[in-house]
């Protein structure tokens, strides 16, 4: 394969330095974690060192990292995990929150027999949660559950999750609050305790670690029920034989995220600011522009050109980019994302969505604006030819 | 790590053909499953494939495997997936199923507000479900949903699991039957539609295959809800983005199984029976021992002789064998399934699992043996100089 990869939002390559930490563990040194003898206790260990990297890329404790699959399991273990050990209440996400927060969030709400009410938090036209709007709806019913993403995977733009953890919490001091920072981690500095939240959920493929591997990361005092019980594993909350090589994958990943966030941020958004500019010259509206958004992402739409139909041309033509996010493509529709925004379904049809990496270069964003003139000429003059 | 592995029920080694399999997927061909790219064309692509490799193994048509990260998952996704498409009513399990099974049975019938029962199934003094109680059993409540493995991980017998099947349904044309088979696949034939049974559960880590991928099998008119909800991925039945290389591991992995099996039983039968006959001679008790059972397994007692104390003496001595089930060695005690058998508790204690695997060999098993009379002779050496 030979594309110019442009979707690190969806996933990324395993780094070489993640990659070779973990090959050990498929055939050398493959026990399982919870077996007494040497093979168990090398794997145990493996585990907690990566347990301490993930915690440190955040600032918490090692126990407070709860292991998971993947992302969509760790929010689905909050939502439903916290909601399970609760009373019946108000559960607040953002309008803009992706599908593995969205769905529990409503199969909580339509559960028989119970009385959790969802709402959704609203977003203004640049992509944010509207932190006045959610003020005033915290307010009117007291808030059980709270969800906001820390940075949009579709449009990049920043939350300010902090500010809504400190309205939620006046509201009702006994409040769990949670921010899927999947998004940010690697793009932006991440620290748990300054956005003020009980919970939040990494995952190592969007880092340049493997797919198998992520983390609910939990306040001490958080009360959680299960998703998958079991044999007990990671205290308690979340039973399985540890994918030991992910793990520790996950592990160097964080660390490598730790290290590098400051200058791949620099990097993208050099990238970022050339690429927005030729695009906004051939006329592109740009999501979220305006709004504080991760460096690396670029969210738009040249009007007329259907976004499908553009990344079909663009893989032909050698650009791995996406029409949306990539969880949802296997449900096309129109981005719910861009509905929150109130954007002109015929705009939002448009959208193509860039998201850059460390390894990408200004001679690939020269290459891609010079690919999609191309392919929007032709496909102006194919729709002239066809008037 | 220099151990001769004989723990093959707790994990496996990967296999050299699995891994390789697996290798272009985190490094070249990474791409999300759902991208529309070809990065994202060509991971779908494979794990279609792995869905073919995997229904093969067991006679069932692709469609039917929902791919899950372990078989902890897949268990729970059945009993909670089924439990929430139900009227709530009884759930029948046998006395000996993993946690991964009991624990979410348990759950469930602690839910507030609902009406689930569980009821445990006897199980005889050989370790089999007892099909004459069973009969009885779900004639007294009508069965809403079973839940009985296919072999069991510490004795390794065998159940008939075609029979419970048979019965429940005879008293609920409605029942949804599950059979746990992880580690029956590899080690005896497993045919889906022979077992008589709604769904199944399958892992790879138990096959040669990696940590992070199992499946549910499912008929095709079974209902289930989602245990991770989200982007809507195995058909709305399990969302997240797809370990690609674990899956693609896994459809060999099944490939291996099915093409070995036989081979590898006749192997490890021989070895078994050399270490039975040695372990007999010394005065161990063989639990299960006329039942049929797993080829592969042997789960023995030297009275007077601590487990525990036992499994550290033999990693000592180069032997990676285990005291019981992996999974619940963060949770020591008794195991609940000579428990369940009526084993008297002093002799419990004393319970040690081998369980091996095609790459041993009878020399292993020799020295194994040797290494065992020397560790008993030294213990009994201590304890009879301490009176």
């Amino acid at each position: 394969m030979t594309l110019n990869y442009f979707d690190h939002n969806a996933t990324t390559r395993v780094d070489d330095a993640v990659m070779e930490a973990m090959l050990p563990y498929f055939q050398q040194e493959f026990g399982n974690a919870s077996s007494r003898h040497a093979y168990g206790s090398t794997a145990r260990r493996a585990i907690d060192k990566a347990r301490e990297q993930v915690a440190d890329a955040i600032g918490v404790q090692p126990m407070q990292v709860v292991f998971t699959s993947g992302g969509s399991e760790a929010n689905n273990l909050f939502i439903r995990g916290a909601a399970d050990s609760l009373k019946p209440g108000h559960i607040f996400i953002s309008g803009i929150e992706h599908p593995c927060v969205l769905k529990p969030a409503q199969a909580l709400a339509l559960r028989s027999g119970e009385r959790w009410v969802m709402h959704q938090l609203a977003i203004n036209k640049l992509g944010q949660v509207d932190v006045g709007a959610a003020n005033e709806a915290l307010t009117v019913q007291k808030p059980a559950l709270v969800s906001v993403m820390l940075a949009n995977n579709e449009t990049g733009v920043i939350q300010d999750v902090a500010a809504v953890a400190e309205i939620a919490r006046c509201q009702n001091k006994d409040v769990y609050v949670h921010t899927d920072a999947i998004q940010g981690l690697g793009k932006i500095p991440v620290d748990f305790a300054a956005l003020n939240v009980h919970a939040m959920t990494l995952s190592a493929h969007k880092i340049y670690g493997p797919k198998g591997a992520a983390a609910l990361i939990v306040d001490k005092r958080l009360l959680l029920k299960p998703l998958i019980y079991g044999g007990g594993h990671e205290n308690g909350l979340r039973s399985g034989t540890e994918n030991v090589p992910a793990i520790v994958g996950f592990g160097v990943a964080c660390e490598l995220a730790k290290a590098r966030t400051m200058k791949t941020a620099q990097h993208v958004a050099q990238l970022c600011e050339r690429l927005e500019q030729g695009l906004t010259e051939m006329g592109a509206v740009i999501f979220g522009a305006g709004a504080e958004r991760l460096p690396n992402t670029c969210y738009f739409a040249l009007p007329d050109m259907e976004g499908d139909t553009l990344v079909v041309k663009l893989d032909k033509a050698g650009f791995a980019v996406a029409s949306g996010a990539a969880c949802s493509s296997v449900n096309p529709g129109q981005s719910h994302v861009l509905e929150a925004m109130q954007i002109d379904p015929l705009l939002a049809r448009c959208a193509v969505r860039v998201s850059l990496g460390y390894s990408n270069t200004m001679e690939q964003v020269e290459a891609f604006l010079q690919a999609i003139k191309e392919i929007v000429a032709a496909l102006r003059g194919m729709s002239s030819l066809a008037l």
